[in-house]
């Protein structure tokens, strides 16, 4: 349930009148009329930080020309709260995320919902508040959205898209086919918090300390980042669903290149692995909402390293492998005793609704 | 069920075995791992027109400095096939008819997916080959996407969200509070079609006649408009949900403004008017796919009711009625008898799921 109050004043809600008492979404919110408006100027333009332009179809912006990006994702993670947040700052975030890991500055966030008959309007309501301070805290606007409602049973709760679009600086080319032998293979920080948050809450089950999820925007770390390291910066990506296997046995196949990864530095907390050892779950298969994986040339690594260190984001971040010549396409690990063990992605998830 | 074969030979999708025989969505499909990698390579692209960049969580598009248009919409219609068209393509045109209502020209789409686990691969494979050829019919690119996977029961088949980015021609500017005292208020085609063609399937009625809906790109169609009249355009909008009503209401309420219509001259097939009475239904009220509503200055109401009815989709474009400077905020109706009444939005939606 919401830890986040939020001011729906039934007053301001007009008929069918039960609608008053019951606080909760009925087919008609997703109709396109009285009930949607209603929706719309009495919920999201307050959660969102209202210009009145979010209630058309279109938002306009005005861009430099260049290179933009866009990026899409859809949210259903469930439970739709959970410690450190909820299904909206994950979805504000994780979009700002695709961005910058493109080399992209965010711009403007889009906002579709897909509602459930009967869903409480208190708890839409303080998604849709996480999501405007979210975005408020990115410095990003959510500039234009949608609401469909489906009979109950139809969905559940509450699923959320964002679609967003950002502006790549000149000069600033990321893509996976960089990665190169010889690259610095370098992780932000902590591993598995977001996968351990959901499931702790999600099994009941606790850990002694809250697991909490990492969920952060990542944007200002990858300008520091590129500030410092500039075209070195090969390769970004967002360990999310997979986690940081999946991120990099994709970068090792879609550059040809192999990848050694040195099991023992990677940072993941002892709350992390012993939640995972209980759960059977792999660390290095959990979600993460909050991480970047660079890809860096070994001359400019550490001036990347000393960059996203010196931002609260980045505090833990380490280089944590290689790109190597060898076994293309292949990811190894190599424990601290020097034995390795090739490293293969799931076929599934581990974790379903994780995001 | 899918009139669309679509070509998914079981040879080419890996294990769990059974998953060849089943040819049915697996939670899996939705994790990011092996199983995502397959949907995408083995369905998606192919279905899209496969570039490799669509497998990419953002994508790159140069555009040339100045207004984009930036807009989302999700899709949950109920069912997914209808006469003449299926949630791909609506998801297609939908998003490019919000763009080119925005005076813009689409540039690029993405595609988020939610299903249900167990749906038919054959039935996503046939709808993401028909958002393929529309998108290909409307020459947009749909260049990035997203898949998530929840439980049976979790969601109805499919959900498709849409969003879309245009670039808006220098010296255009589309906007509702531009309605003024004057404008001639023209519709592109017949009211009605897409709600009737959706209710005849869903409610099994035979209505003799098979509507089909109107589904169809418009941005070809506001170019016209925007050559023959140019910054004379001044408001336009697709009267999807709530149909022509909800358009006309929050164009008055938005420019504070009246508007007057004159009913006989509102296009509406016979099929569509007798349906409507037989279901109960107000065709003005009922959701359109392929119209758009234009509020044009009358000294070139004529040249741009010419461009329309030069192309196939606004054959049967019309006046339907004009902006006057009386009851702000009001629409009227006046009948071929002379009398008036006032026309108001409803409450909530007249027919749930239709786009």
């Amino acid at each position: 349930m919401p830890d986040f109050p939020v001011a729906i004043d039934p007053a301001d809600w007009v008929c069918p009148l039960p609608l008053r008492e019951t606080r909760r979404i009925v087919l008609g919110h997703g109709g396109g009329g009285v009930l949607s408006e209603e929706l719309i100027e009495n919920l999201f333009l307050p959660a969102f930080g209202g210009a009145r332009g979010a209630a058309r179809d279109s938002a306009l912006l005005d861009v430099a020309g260049g290179r933009i990006a866009l990026t899409t994702d859809s949210y259903v993670v469930q439970p739709l709260f959970f410690p450190g947040g909820n299904i909206g700052d994950l979805a504000v975030n994780g979009t700002i995320n695709d961005l910058a890991c493109s080399g992209a500055q965010p711009v403007a966030l889009t906002a579709g919902f897909i509602l459930e008959e009967g869903l409480e309007l208190d708890v839409l309501g303080a998604v849709a508040e996480t999501m405007g301070k979210a975005a408020a805290n990115a410095g990003v606007n959510i500039v234009t959205g949608d609401t469909k409602v489906v009979a109950k049973g139809g969905a559940d709760q509450i699923f959320v898209n964002t679609a967003g679009v950002g502006v790549v600086p000149p000069g600033v080319h990321i893509d996976p086919e960089r990665a190169r032998p010889g690259d610095h293979i370098i992780v932000s920080g902590n591993l598995g918090e977001h996968g351990v948050a959901i499931m702790s809450v999600r099994e009941g089950i606790d850990f002694g300390t809250v697991v909490t999820t990492d969920s952060t925007p990542l944007h200002r770390l990858v300008a520091a980042m590129l500030d410092a390291a500039g075209s070195a910066v090969h390769v970004l990506r967002d360990p999310t669903r997979g986690g940081l296997v999946a991120s990099v046995v994709e970068i090792a196949r879609a550059a040809s290149v192999g990848i050694e990864l040195e099991l023992a530095k990677i940072p993941i907390p002892e709350t992390v692995s012993s939640a995972c050892s209980f759960l059977g779950l792999d660390p290095l298969q959990v979600a993460n909402e909050g991480k970047v994986v660079a890809f860096v040339d070994p001359c400019s690594s550490e001036a990347a390293l000393d960059a996203m260190r010196s931002r609260p984001e980045g505090a833990d971040a380490a280089i944590i492998g290689r790109v190597v010549a060898e076994h293309p396409g292949m990811v190894v690990g190599r424990t601290a005793f020097g034995t390795t063990q090739v490293i293969e992605r799931q076929l599934g998830e581990q974790l379903p609704r994780i995001c």
